[in-house]
């Protein structure tokens, strides 16, 4: 496989899903797990499309969920990578929700996630295409990918937290 | 509701879906059911959407497997309506299917679906706005719906085949 | 294989079905894509077993949906073969629908679907058995099938309208 | 309601199902616990049409799994009233099983299952017909289900073993 | 492997579930078949742990359902090993419900599941370990196995009921 | 509700899983969301019990994936309150995954869920127990849930880097 540079829409993932009721907690409101589920599917969708390989989910990273999603209502999930590194994608994860109508649309909720491209042969880590962002929103979320990989690296122990330069800046004002 | 033309961007409706072990047969294809099942929820959402209203599905004009769908495959169905009458519309809804990779993109199916949209407080049959086509191609869907709804007509027992205009028109020759 | 002639009732198949949740939509109905799916599973167990071998759905003929089926009922599908061509077959489904304590049962919907029969080991088209009507209804089914058969093959562009003579008869009075 | 008799023809209920992957457990065969789920659903289908109410399940007799049922099998569920009681109902449950292809048929299980039937309003036990059997096999399963119930009476710590005058007689020689 | 004697509690199995709106039949309570399921999956891998096996579903014996459980609940399965035979065990499963909140937690059902071990090779059934029972409840379940393995013969048609010395003895009073 | 504290081991919940064909990818591992969806679930009914009232999830911490859970695998989660708020809790969520046959027992993850409880007649936050640590392992979790909240505050924009007092504190050696 050639490794050339790909951009963000090229591998940009859309999904749309109606709330069913077993989707639902007894309030009628969508689980916070399922939405994660279905952010899951897409992202991984999207990164395996980048990556022209499989991939497995490395990481999710804080998802907040500030809005209730009800039953009937309809979501949109938009997955794009924001930056590969090695043989691991960043992607972005939004969500947008609305009545079946149509009606009241908003977004609910984000997240990155963190997929490793694998090869199928020996299921060993593979290496992956560049990103290249062709505009502001796609330069910022390549930008701060690395300050949120440096939290991720934290947060699983694989980083001291004095040797996260670029959180500790953030910290240190 | 003030009935405006809307058109058919407003309420395209993209859905991605990765095949999983139940949704395919013994020998391992999708099975044609669930393909349909998916498309009528893409095609629901389209027409809700375009409708500003709930929707029911009238009818699914004849659809085609041609090309298996393997598991593991990845499929993007797009809805968009081609045509709306007084209180139905019909849906086109396409089918690409490619590997999990992104390898091998290519059609799979496409079919019309036609819908009805109801009043929520009686859930008689309410108004639905038109379609302002905005090129060749929803020119093209959109004249051509009022043959294949003569035929759907035909089908369903609702016109004699000879008072079918643009259907005889076709076969005469 | 011996290639004898079957009956219909050799591989009719029935498939009785409760209305749960998530096979509705917001209003309660069940949605028209899952009743798809229920008749094709129907359809497709029907096939095999006329065809003793496995079998991939090739086609659904135009299926209206004119009475709301709703959470709680109970469905009935009735698959037949209608009759057997080279290595496809057409099954007829009926679908009956009743209330949970059997009150109220009516005929819901019916559609024609294709299927064709697979070898196993190369996965190519197979003969299958031919069917032999037993009585007025079997025979009309199965005298109408190649007016049905021509349809789909000119609605799939495999025949030219020109070219279907049972149909343009049908419209040339 | 007219509490007049009823043959067992009347609400017999028969259920097709293909084996999917999820049904099955890791060396491929289907679960004990999905085939009782759906044996529910025909035996429960089958008690409200004869109740013309709604029912919930009271018990399920001993079921032995003796023959693995595979992936892609194809299983036929046949539920039937053997007898009325009070606001009860006993069913007899048998599955056939077969290859996809109508290939091996044969016996797989059986069990008794007992319903309540409940009146919609207060949700309390509500009359029942009673059951005319039509013939040998009828009567034979009519005339045995007194045995099963007092069985069941003292498997669920109802009847002191010592007044089974039935099941005592059984067991006496 | 070494058949070592192993505790009831070393492969006790908990299974939490709520149940969800496909879990319910139309009063909204949950479907006996629904509940059987869960219980054989807890019940096999508490099997499977103490086998150290694959194991399949041999019997259920018989089961009650004396109080609705209703949607939004959560149940709580416990299953542990009553008995190992030679390749056979028997697993006591006890089911506890309580609303969401945790309040009105009570009983609802208990069974008693049989299960083989197979050896994953031949799938043959294969040898398991004895139990060593710890206290008097387990000595209780543990002494009683026999009386009910030997019901479950009868029932099974594999024991002549004059030959269940066991189950003659309750009833000869 | 008379506001008394709680114990950890009064709402502890365990949930057994066996990972179905379903809950993995074309590469036969577990999907990260799936694992997800059924943490949020244990979490949830958690939460309830300890919070005596509905509950909603409010955010989710990082969660890495380690190690690949297989197709038959059998997963433990369990549940358990780290401290609770005005009307949030944290739930510490442990993942522990075996073959079928209980061999190569191994922790696989780990997370902090966020819930609020709500009065089920407003829908509003309502006062939730405190929580009585009664070990080390307990307070510890206990004492660290302020500094999780900081940041929980900072990700989610509600608080500011500056403000976080007890993160600044770890990054600023």
């Amino acid at each position: 496989m050639n490794i050339k540079d790909k951009t963000v829409s090229d591998s940009k993932t859309i999904m749309t899903e109606m709330i069913m009721p077993n989707d639902t907690n007894p309030l009628g409101n969508l689980m916070g797990g399922n939405l994660m589920r279905w952010m899951d599917i897409a992202a991984g969708v999207c990164a395996a499309k980048h990556a022209e390989a499989h991939v497995v989910t490395a990481a999710v990273d804080h998802v907040s969920f500030d809005l209730p999603i009800k039953l009937g209502n309809v979501i949109t999930i938009t997955a794009q990578i924001t930056r590969a590194f090695n043989s691991s994608m960043e992607v972005y994860v939004e969500v947008q929700v609305a009545e079946i109508t149509g009606a009241n649309p908003r977004k609910s909720n984000h997240a990155y996630f963190s997929f490793v491209a694998l090869n199928e042969s020996n299921l060993k880590p593979t290496k992956v295409h560049k990103i290249s962002p062709q505009n502001k929103i796609e330069w910022d979320r390549y930008n701060a990918a690395t300050r949120r990989r440096e939290l991720r690296l934290v947060l699983s122990g694989r980083l001291k937290p004095e040797e996260a330069k670029e959180i500790k800046e953030i910290f240190s004002n």
